[in-house]
């Protein structure tokens, strides 16, 4: 149980214990190159498993993929106002294209003649590239909307990164869609935040918030940006999916019209929305506890891991034919299943592994059981176990699993509400932002406001909730007028 | 049918048919980045569907997605000798990481204090980067083999490109392993290069030949490229993947060796093999004709579908509810199918519509159907149609778009083998090489005679096959000994 103790304690230091815990679950590691992490198999086939879920949800509300490219020229990044503001400073620029041998014939240089006349930016989120293309696809009416999704990789400059939470190089999904009316746009920006939302919920188990950011944390170019934001064990806000309304900001900037029925010309309507490998990290930090991974069974690697205990051939042989029967059956279930019969390894070793890398369910089978028709079963969320009738053992996994996502889900909404609190005078609000959790209190919606609070507690406005309590009031801070309490928390 | 008449038939000008279809069928585009392509969604969904299947292969050998980063730092290219000569020279090269306003205000400039120490290169293929990262996760045979697959982009500078079969960035896979014997890399090697085949033979409907690069066509740093090699209907050939057997190269490039099972150290063996979004263009090139695509049904986005013709409201919903019936019973057989009921389309461009984009069955179904019990149906492969009972039509379709796979497969094989001639003199080489096809003649192994058969020929020793005659002979150039013959052709 080595592994195990090397785990710092959330309590001694959260921040550490992440770290640790994404490294020795083997989710991702640091790479040789500033900023850019390297995804282990481990961390990758959760991300192929949100992928393959997000993937059917975005079909399913009639979107298509496609592929855009990853360089964008410069001059692109400028037409859109507010989005140069936002992006076009951290970001890699490409300058030339091409190398040579160096003089000593040992290593190679740049070469100073393959010098590009303009500049290429790797994409840090394709909005300019995509809308320069929109303007030859987009003609008419007839052509709208247009409802396409890329899977990509991009890049941000940032300077101080964390292990999925925050890389130069992260992978993502971007939806980019174009409409023929306001109303539309913003019908799709909201369906792709309650597909978001629906997402967390119903496969990360991860309670999340549903709302508008303050015009301070608006995407750069959008008129809106929708957004769910989940709540970490630490009491830190994470943001996990954004939704933009862009009105017709980029259609203006790449000067996309369209025919309309009536036979006038419009500008095109657009919406772009995303989630990134980020929500990796946001589901080790909503769940995971000191001994490790806590996974929820939707998205977890393999759903049930079966270790044999035995002390001879001749029984392995024996417990091997029964976990047979039992792997087909829970197959055919649909459970996914990892038999771990390695002889090099200890079951203790094996136990502990598996906790590390919070597989959902673990079986034991061992000589004894075989006698008594009984299996050993262990939940890695409570980490309770049981021994019980082998008989029909696949079914019962089946509902197990079930249990566990939902216990998962009602603990973490269980924490997030026993940590959310309204708030009614700033002088409270200094207090209670150093406990952690979401804080519920009146603004008066100006970014200068905001930008004290900031300044002076190091919590955001995380967003101005969709549902809930809309009562207007008072600001906490200025006296002044507010719609409705809006979420405070720091934030990843 | 306006669209029709404007694809160039392939008897007038091949390429251009090529670029016109892809065009035309909304497979790719140009992008406003000199090189780089958009993929369309009726491409990309093919892409899916390619990757879909590659993707269960790879895990079914026991293989790991994982994901390594973007760039790799100038120096790493330099390590492996071999490698630097092949890839260090056309390369996307990153200089800056920051960019900020212009003197004007009006636009961005490269922010010339972010310059990096060391100039990251955009991958053109990740065995360095990749190597790099296995140093620190091999110590031991126990963790051998390593057994990873990586599906990304990457960036060659190519100066003339072609929308899938040459690009600058591109879409792949790459898979990257570690071995503790050189026999196990090899079978390795040749196990994926076995993987390629099926799936270019079972699901591209493509045959192609199997064998090993001459040394002048190996991988830049492998001790051994095996490739399959397929056949354009221009007579061109087209390498369609590769897989290497790298032997020890990379691992003492990046010093990576391990404690072997007696007690040593050894350097670990290593193997790299991919395929791109260039099977796109293979697919294409390879059935196509000058009416559309013609996609095997096994890549088809959609396999069937569904035109009604109707004069009328009812008439049309009469035949909307015979046909959902159709769609439902279709997909409980696993057959994908796409209902055009668009009021905005006659059935006319219709019919040319999904015939340019090589839907393999097209059912249409009138009032007068309706009333006979009839369906027509038409193979988009044979360009023929026929009137039959509706009654158990699934089925019917079933089974039909397994016969237009076999069928496309056995027109692609009936053409290479008829473009397929021994010959044994070179100028009898001289006179079939204009006509195009693979040419099987004998070659003495060395450089200088291939370098001197490509410069007088174009054509180029596509590979030195695995199966078939392998009675050795004469040179037809030098008449010095040859072991076997080998596969000649002008190549994409």
């Amino acid at each position: 149980m080595a592994e195990l103790k090397e785990l710092t304690p959330r309590s001694v230091d959260y921040s550490q214990w992440y770290q640790d815990l994404v490294i020795k679950a083997d989710m991702a590691e640091n790479s040789a190159v500033r900023g850019c992490m390297v995804i282990k198999p481990y961390g990758y086939a959760i991300w192929e498993k949100m992928q393959a879920e997000l993937d059917r949800m975005f079909k399913e509300t009639g979107h298509q993929n496609a592929y855009f490219p990853l360089f964008i020229p410069k001059s692109f990044l400028s037409k859109e106002a507010a989005h140069v503001e936002g992006f076009a400073k951290e970001c890699a620029v490409v300058t030339h294209y091409r190398l040579k041998a160096d003089s000593e014939g040992k290593g190679v240089v740049v070469d100073p003649a393959a010098k590009l006349e303009e500049e290429l930016i790797v994409r840090p989120t394709s909005e300019t590239i995509i809308w320069s293309t929109y303007k030859n696809w987009i003609q008419s009416y007839r052509d709208l909307p247009l409802l396409i999704n890329q899977w990509a990789n991009v890049v941000r400059w940032e300077m101080r990164t964390r292990l999925f939470l925050r890389t130069a190089e992260f992978l993502w999904q971007e939806g980019h869609t174009a409409h023929a009316t306001e109303s539309e746009a913003l019908a799709e920006t909201k369906q792709m935040l309650e597909v978001y939302a629906s997402f967390a919920e119903n496969f990360m188990a991860m309670p999340v918030v549903k709302g508008v950011k303050s015009p301070n944390e608006r995407f750069a170019g959008a008129v809106e940006t929708f957004c769910i934001e989940g709540l970490m064990q630490d009491g830190k806000a994470l943001q996990a999916g954004t939704s933009h309304f862009l009105g017709q900001n980029f259609a203006k900037a790449f000067d996309v019209t369209f025919a309309t029925k009536e036979g006038n010309r419009d500008y095109v309507w657009a919406t772009s929305w995303g989630v990134s490998t980020r929500l990796i990290g946001a589901l080790i930090m909503c769940h995971s506890d000191d001994n490790g991974l806590v996974l929820p069974p939707k998205l977890a690697p393999y759903q049930v891991v079966i270790v044999p205990i035995y002390r001879s051939e001749e029984q392995l042989a024996q417990i091997d034919g029964k976990v047979a029967e039992i792997v087909r059956k829970l197959r055919a279930l649909g459970v996914s299943v990892k038999y771990d019969n390695n002889d090099n390894k200890k079951p203790g070793w094996k136990f502990a592994e598996y906790e590390l890398k919070g597989v959902p369910v673990r079986l034991a089978l061992g000589a004894r059981d075989l006698d008594n028709g009984t299996i050993e079963i262990a939940r890695r969320d409570t980490l309770t176990k049981e021994t019980r009738s082998i008989e029909n053992i696949e079914a019962y996994v089946k509902a197990l699993l079930d249990e566990i996502q939902d216990n998962i889900y009602q603990k973490a909404f269980n924490f997030r509400t026993s940590v959310t609190r309204t708030v009614d005078s700033y002088e409270e609000f200094k207090v209670e932002i150093e406990k952690g959790g979401f804080l519920l209190a009146h603004w008066d919606g100006t970014p200068e406001t905001e930008e004290l609070i900031k300044a002076e507690t190091k919590a955001t406005i995380r967003c101005i909730p969709l549902e809930g309590d809309k009562t207007p009031g008072k600001c906490m801070v200025t006296g002044k007028p507010s719609a409705q309490r809006v979420y405070f928390a720091r934030a990843y």
